[in-house]
């Protein structure tokens, strides 16, 4: 979504991303990548009998991924300043497939060369059901940063 | 830290993680796992010429280790609500050293059965400069479940 | 490149990816992958008394890489036909910058909802040297593929 | 194959690999190592109503795959030079098992310490369907090159 | 286990770890360390025609986790010194879930800084059958090594 | 080395394997695989004053690469028995490069189809150095296992 510079954004401007199954590999790939390996996320016993019935993929992962789908433009977003109310809103299992949906929900100007651009942003499942929420703010430039390639 | 049950939790309770060095490797793996290659993260060249001077870690990269030095028992923790006030304070570059750590700041009864706890969070670097705060919230358990595993 | 439906594309249009540095990350990882060691690519002291002096990046990652940086749009392209006159024209070497340019250099319709097309494309390191070259040929959607995702 | 000098390799030699299951991990590990999640690689829903019906193996995964399975020898293989006609002619999908299948079709002096040889190589999975085929051209040493490592 | 000063360690103790699903991930990123492809480990078609009837896990897969779950603390552990009488005894497949059991079987002072102790590790299945056992031998400090981190 | 059938293996034979640099990467994927963050493997400001003065390389890791390294055909060799002393003789670091050196010790008729055969195995870095030595044991085939694969 935050592919487009500062004057071209607007309050109540939506974007869907596409999708992607979060797959047994995500899951294992992340628990080793962090570290964390909480049993309901990497053992399959222990997990048939929480009150899931089967592992949960770990929050943490669902935001990193649905953060990913949000989509940034290095030639427009200049630093990540935060997130706010980050919920989780139901789980996701292995092999649900979800994308994210975001909305421009606030802006003001900083400088002359930037705004600060707030954006919410749902991870949503393919029940089309709401797993995640949270509310992003950017720093975003007003002008395009052009990166010479030289292409021939 | 949160590998005790709600009745052995207090306000003020401070823990402090094990450290672990963010590498290259770690950010190539996560541009790979979350499928975000912005270029600040992933191309030297173009980050030499940034406000940076060099490829920064990614902030959601920071934010899932330092949940996992957090440190989380299945036995005590039943959910993870949400974060709030996540802010990336200073970058983390490739090769710094980080570590976690967390005072609880609330609690209160959920039940007879849990209780709802919120720490404070700082990933802070080798120079004992925090580079990220939050606020981590999660419904913890009164009585250690049990898992039995037959010891010898 | 290939994210405009078949009509949209013509003859000598080129475009220009972000970059990306090859790290050694990638080389290792793209050994596990493929499952092949070969000392040029992951034996510094075999690399050393070579003719290159040091580890080079395997071909083939160079390869997939480019072709990802390319650009391809689930919504236009049908299927992937082939690729001829692969070239690896310069070595790349670890911590190499790489992005990829293309070329649209022929097009053909195919019934009344694709068309073929074969472009050029050319992975170009941050020297401004052409390191790899090949001819791409896809089927092209006439009609951009319309996914509902219901967003809100 | 191309593990003899080339004083040893002659037009008609045929070799046959080991196989290999390609399972979801070496997709989802090839999605992340690219940076292309092309949804009928990546979304299993998106693919249920796909011609496939399924998510497909992304050919340049085959490609690679079915490369390393050719096998080389870093005491004769001296450089790869290209591959021409590269053609997908099934798709792959998760689970099927794959090997190379390689046929020595052209050589030709290069020098008085080189040869150039191209081999015809396919990619052949469980239902001994060739999926892949391409031409191969390397370097090969006449004489090989010792590495003295220093047994006991 | 190993995470208490060689005065706290005595011959007898047990101790009994958390579990952990060993996946097809799992394998195939073994396979990919380690450049390991034999067939029983990653051709589910070769595997069927196999005694076992399916894939099996690495040996060394499970030796490598069941040690990581055994449990070092860096304050306690110097060094780790070998391994002795190291079986195999039955096959782990894919998606088993496994957990590590300890015994101290030896002990004895070396120098006044360290001791050496030794401890009989089994790794277990959910069928509560022993897969693996072997000895660990470890030079444990008498004083836990004091990290300062300056906690707030 | 064990790709010859039982009869045509001798007590005495000896052989070197290919090398490999162990990188920070590798390192780094074990820490993830395994699950264990020892603080002497990931954390380069803790091991700075560690007695090594730098991070050094998991022993499980030479280990499992060093076995992968000894090399196994999925025709002759049947089970894998064990591991007998097992012992770090050195430490192993990041940009060490590694090769395998293996000598057959001992064999004996195990029935009509098999036999056992038991080997030294070093491995041993650039400097020459013995960095893990140790025994294994392995069920091998009297004759070749054929695998059928229809090559044209």
């Amino acid at each position: 979504m935050m592919n487009l510079p500062y004057g071209e954004l607007s309050i109540g401007q939506k974007k869907c991303s596409h999708g992607r199954t979060i797959t047994e590999t995500d899951v294992v790939n992340f628990c080793g990548l962090t570290g964390n390996w909480l049993e309901i996320h990497s053992n399959a016993e222990f997990s048939k009998s929480s009150m899931y019935g089967q592992r949960v993929v770990q929050g943490g992962l669902v935001f990193v991924i649905g953060n990913a789908m949000f989509g940034f433009d290095s030639a427009v977003v200049e630093a990540f300043y935060g997130v706010d109310k980050l919920r989780f809103l139901k789980p996701t299992f292995i092999n649900d497939t979800i994308h994210a949906e975001s909305e421009i929900i606030a802006k003001r100007d900083k400088g002359d060369k930037h705004g600060i651009v707030t954006a919410q942003l749902w991870v949503v499942n393919q029940r089309n059901e709401k797993v995640l929420s949270c509310e992003f703010t950017l720093l975003i430039r007003r002008e395009r940063l052009i990166v010479e390639r030289n292409p021939e």
